[in-house]
């Protein structure tokens, strides 16, 4: 990936074009490679000064994403989370990208406790969420931050989904982190007394990345098992979760950022319930690796340093 | 009244709802009590910590307004402001709010020199505001901002509220600030040489509460003593009044609170004119009385404080 | 020029209106007079009080611009650009105003290098500005940056207006730097083989005017040597300038700017390539005779010195 920033008058390359394979600068038209070297200057002599570099950033493209490194070291595979279900053809997916005002450990908050749903997404409201039994574990450096209820009603959008209104469940929804904020949401529903795996499975892929200290990207995907090739029924869940994710979790983390400000949301003792196991959880593991690697001198650079170098 | 955090997460209370007299946190469904307790817990096992409590602030709900104390001390009637009109049927009142860019004490100064109107507020022109004769003076810790003008005409909106175009009046306008942003502002308008209680007198108030340092809430009323019934003529009548803050007083608050910014403007040396006695003697005791409160050791809490308490 | 302050509330005069040659504040009505001396308080006894003075700045009406000696000395004609041109009934022009983001250094480096023309305003693009000849020179205090190119193409725009499509010229496009920030671009073009003064020449003007550390307003005239009574004609070139300066250059800036932020961009290291020479030069010498006025002892005052004053 290319730093965004022309090293001639600094423009931001992303509002370029490509024109066979290199990237063209918007505002004078240098043009660069996969490397950030600039390999075109359509000016004068045409002569491209050696100083004509952008940085470049490893990537990993997996799962449907790209994944970048921002620090010194190489794109490790071994740091991805575990979306495998991505790649599998059981689950239809729909997709999608939002921008919003909040820290990104705010956002990550927001999938870590779904206790939320039976108040913020009255849709998405089941029992399992706030009385479900929660197992929140550490598995490596990721946490699990689980949910299961035996015997019990669904969500609306569920029974929608399933044809279900008035049937009961046993559900579980597991929830793992991966630092610094990619999550899975593994979502099951089987008939009362069978197991787990005889019944429905959905799955969602959750993944925070930092903008600024107060913006972030939110890219989601769900897959579904079912209705594999139904369009119409794609168009209604992506538009029922974009409603979710856009007009009830974006403005209530904007509201939170707004009272938090630039502070430390733990610095301000919030009172703890049973669904901030995952948060507290996945926040002590982050502090933890960000530490090893400031102790292994790896900190990740930011643009200052990179426009000095 | 209670803080607008909820313990847990710090989401705005003010978004949540009312569920059998208790406030409903709209992120993760917490209930609290009119003591900011809280006294429901929806998840887990519902137990509720011990911690999960919001400030409250004392309120005291009076003349149509809710008072609050933004201290440590308790509520105090003997603190509010004399707005007995309020309460009084001989008046019928319409009212609002303006919310507004601006330091508190601009709000405040507007309205302790009415000399602005035959500038800004063209409709509401008099000889009285820039002509008349001033009154400043010192009522116990309020200020009173007092102009009265003989035998004159009368502005175009009091003209079409009397039908009295091309008629004389002696006019009086009486202005009492009490700390720290509260005003009652009362109007007379008598057959010249007769006394000034036999005339029309009408009432109202404006209520300057800081919101941050650069932007106000300010709510008002204006009470007539005539056409108690008449709906038409009080929509026209509020219409007007409104007209005249959103449209004027507002907007120049605004421009002059970007010339300002976040100095003290009597720092800026401001060249002071018959019309500024009112605003530099209200400003006086307020520093005065902010001072005796900081001696005393009843400084206001700002958030920090409240959230580490 | 009167400072946009009232000295009495600081509301902008700007905003008031004239009566009888003298400028009447839109607050509460004082009257200025050209010299900045508050001539009429409307107030009480009307007494002026002696401190009811604005600042004034010198200015020069010359070229149908307004130029302002924002310092402490007097306005110096001999400080104005050469811009006889606009006086010069040869040429009809047509005018602008743009307000834009941006240091106003990042608008004159845009015209001082015209290279930018065929990847930003594609109707612009002419070989010319990549690759045609480059002569920059210091002039005085003034700095040339030139570029000609023989027997090829002009841009779309040229051709439509000498209805030319598929013609050769030879070209020549001068461009003066004047400080702070005032440029003439003279284009020339000529049957191939034939002096640059048989052709045609246009005229143009470029006034950059920093508003505050990262906004500009940008004043623009195109003088034309053809069809100098044809509105449609006028209209139609003023529209397509606006676009260029509107659409594409604004925006532009506006990437730029934000991403140097507050630095200087000469700290950040850009990489120069022959375009930029001009832009280097014109910055240099902005800095020697800012250096030079400074040892004179002759600051510009800021807002705060002006207020204190």
């Amino acid at each position: 990936m290319l730093r965004d920033m022309c090293p001639h008058r600094f423009a931001p390359l992303s509002k370029g074009k490509i024109i066979s394979d290199q990237l063209q600068c918007p505002y004078h038209g240098l043009r660069f490679n996969s490397n950030g070297q600039c390999v075109f200057n359509p000016h004068g002599d045409g002569v491209v000064p050696k100083a004509a570099v952008t940085r470049t950033y490893p990537v990993l493209e997996k799962f449907g994403l790209v994944w970048v490194w921002m620090g010194q070291k190489a794109a490790d595979p071994a740091k991805l989370p575990n979306f495998d279900f991505m790649d599998d053809t059981r689950w239809t997916y729909v997709k999608g990208h939002i921008h919003g005002s909040g820290y990104y450990e705010l956002f990550t908050d927001n999938i870590l406790d779904l206790g939320h749903a039976a108040f913020l997404h009255t849709g998405l409201s089941a029992p399992a969420f706030t009385i479900g039994k929660r197992h929140v574990f550490q598995d490596g450096d990721t946490v699990w931050s689980n949910v299961s209820h035996p015997n019990d009603f669904i969500s609306d959008i569920m029974n929608n989904m399933f044809n279900s209104h008035g049937k009961r469940f046993d559900a579980w929804t597991d929830v793992q982190w991966t630092a610094p904020g990619s999550m899975s949401l593994l979502s099951y529903y089987a008939e009362p007394g069978t197991p787990k795996e005889d019944g429905h499975m959905h799955t969602s892929i959750h993944v925070m990345t930092p903008e600024s200290p107060d913006t972030t990207h939110y890219f989601w995907a769900f897959g579904r098992d079912i209705h594999p090739d139904n369009e119409e029924f794609s168009a209604k869940l992506r538009a029922g979760i974009e409603y979710a994710f856009e007009e009830e979790d974006k403005p209530m983390i904007a509201l939170q950022q707004a009272q938090v400000g630039d502070r430390d949301i733990m610095s301000m003792r919030p009172v703890l319930l049973a669904g901030d196991a995952g948060a507290v959880r996945a926040r002590r593991m982050l502090r933890k690796l960000i530490a090893q690697e400031q102790s292994n001198g790896e900190e990740a650079s930011d643009q200052k340093q990179s426009v000095d170098a």
